[in-house]
């Protein structure tokens, strides 16, 4: 399995998922204006990916930097912390996770000491995210049998996380152990993550996929014997209602219908209980020519008008259940939300 | 309102369907063999466009033509049946309207009658289809008030029939009307046919028209106030259960979820006795390159597998209502629908 990125101490190798699928590059960032670039250029894309990207820049400066004072060294450290933070101003993860370097290194009583800190705490970013992917696998793969077929949309994948992903993580945990799952993925119009990336990490890991457009999910659905519907997840709030890629409420309600369990994949870290339900959640618009256009290429006529919501909110009801790395969540999402939000902070301190 | 196709005795003028939207060009087709081109290349679409354009093809033929005797015109009329039949050799009304006009013709009794009839009988092809699809407009408008927004998937429109279109008939009646309806167009992969033709018919129309990717309909039907889904269809089964382009099924899925009715606008001509239920309707598999290539530049991995379902068939409990020529159908398919038909045959003796 490919890893999104690669800390190397002097350096950070970012996958330049722009280029996927077509090439499969690492672009070789010595410097945090580097990191800064491909946050920005979307080359690494997924809120762990970014968060873990930002950490890895801190260490990767921290590393080559000649400050032998520490005040001067923290003081340069803010600097390129502030810088990387403006790379993507929405990234909520990027903020915890320079912020969680940065606590560290406030506590160092030398810059060689702030340095390794810096380092472990990176790494351990890296680390916790690949054990709460592994154990959002685990949850899932609990729900599956040998021989099933998932069907999901987007790319909440291997790599935009550390490694495994949420959505996809039973089918790559799967593939680790010889159990045969397969795919269909949604190839996510406008911009196509599931044709580009889902379809391209699973080959990577050698898992069936198949692509569809996502207006054939229902006739799927109606004959391709679908085991389940596992979908990431933007936010979830405190009822259990989640936003995700535009398309995901769609095929939940196509799932209720069908019969089919419909899961979302959520690391405790994307629920957000001071957001009460689904209908507080901003719906961010996107540019027409997402639509209107393809690699520049008009696709419809000129000043077609177009409306483009980037999310949608699958209401909890929906939802068979919330997959977190602390358990699986079936019905009374506020009840069971809030006990594991709880548990992971007193956990945390 | 763009027509389709114009007939102008010696030539035909067909819009090519393949330029819109960036072009709106007429191909003047003099021969057969240019109208055999334009069915093949797809520049007509549409069963009852494909059907009326073979039928000026032959008018244009026997016009043209300098054969004197009855039997060596009948002849030639045959061989150029025989071939413009082979242009889409799928197209069920391509046959029908070619051997409505080759039944007239070998009833006259001399080569002027004989071209008298063929042009009679291909005028009244298209004058027929016009009146079908303004009737259908109006049962449909019955159903709609003033402010409503439908919505709909591919262009069962009026470039695709003489005039008026099925599903957009009403679209285009109220606009003629100053009756203020608006439509949200699914842009409908993987060809994209609401996308390129829909908004740009019905811009041509000045029909406020906003394009939304397939995947957006679920969250447009929940936040955008759409009074009802209109369809056209490739089939209609005995039963109602009815085969339209791939993506409907799960728009009828939505709709009942969403209490908004859902209406399939259905020339009887498309209604099939002998097909009994819709899982006697075969659905075409097309070429992967439609999902996994766009313009000829891959938008997958090499080598992705691909479902590429042409056509979806919703089972009738999905459809509030058949609109067809002869009204509109509610509950009790089976019945009502034999009814209409047999009237139809009736009317045609």
């Amino acid at each position: 399995m490919l890893r999104s990125i690669e800390y190397k101490k002097d350096h950070v190798l970012i996958l330049d998922q722009q280029l996927l699928p077509h090439e499969t590059a690492y672009v070789r960032c010595a410097t945090t204006a580097e990191v800064w670039e491909c946050i920005r250029a979307l080359k690494v894309r997924g809120a762990p990916a970014i968060g873990m990207a930002a950490a890895f820049a801190l260490a990767v400066w921290a590393n080559r930097s000649r400050l032998s004072t520490l005040p001067a060294f923290l003081e340069s450290l803010e600097r390129e912390r502030d810088y990387l933070a403006s790379s993507r101003p929405t990234a909520v993860n990027l903020f915890w996770a320079l912020d969680r370097v940065m606590s560290k290194a406030t506590t160092a009583t030398g810059v060689e000491e702030a340095k390794r800190l810096i380092e472990t705490e990176a790494l351990a970013i890296q680390a916790e995210d690949e054990a709460v992917c592994k154990s959002i696998g685990e949850h899932a793969l609990s729900l599956l049998a040998d021989g099933d077929a998932i069907l999901t949309i987007c790319n909440a994948g291997a790599i935009a996380t550390a490694r495994y992903g949420t959505a996809l993580a039973p089918l790559h945990l799967a593939k680790e152990r010889g159990i045969g799952l397969s795919a269909y993925a949604c190839e996510t119009r406008p911009l196509l993550q599931g044709g580009r990336l889902t379809t391209w990490e699973l080959q990577q890991a050698g898992v069936d996929v198949t692509l569809i457009s996502d207006s054939m999910a229902a006739y799927t659905m109606a004959t391709k014997k679908i085991a389940a519907v596992i979908v990431g997840c933007d936010r979830v709030a405190a009822n259990g209602d989640t936003a995700n890629k535009i398309g995901t409420f769609g095929l939940a309600v196509l799932a209720k219908e069908f019969n089919i369990p419909f899961y979302v994949a959520a690391p405790l870290s994307t629920v957000d209980l001071s957001t009460a339900t689904g209908d507080e959640i901003p719906i961010e618009e996107r540019a027409p020519e997402e639509i209107t256009h393809f690699q520049g290429q008009p696709i419809a006529p000129a000043g077609t008008k177009v409306f483009n919501p980037a999310f949608d909110v699958t209401p909890h009801r929906y939802i068979t259940a919330i997959i977190t790395e602390a358990g699986i969540v079936r019905n009374n999402y506020a009840e069971a939300l809030s006990r594991l939000k709880r548990t992971e902070h007193a956990a945390a301190q």
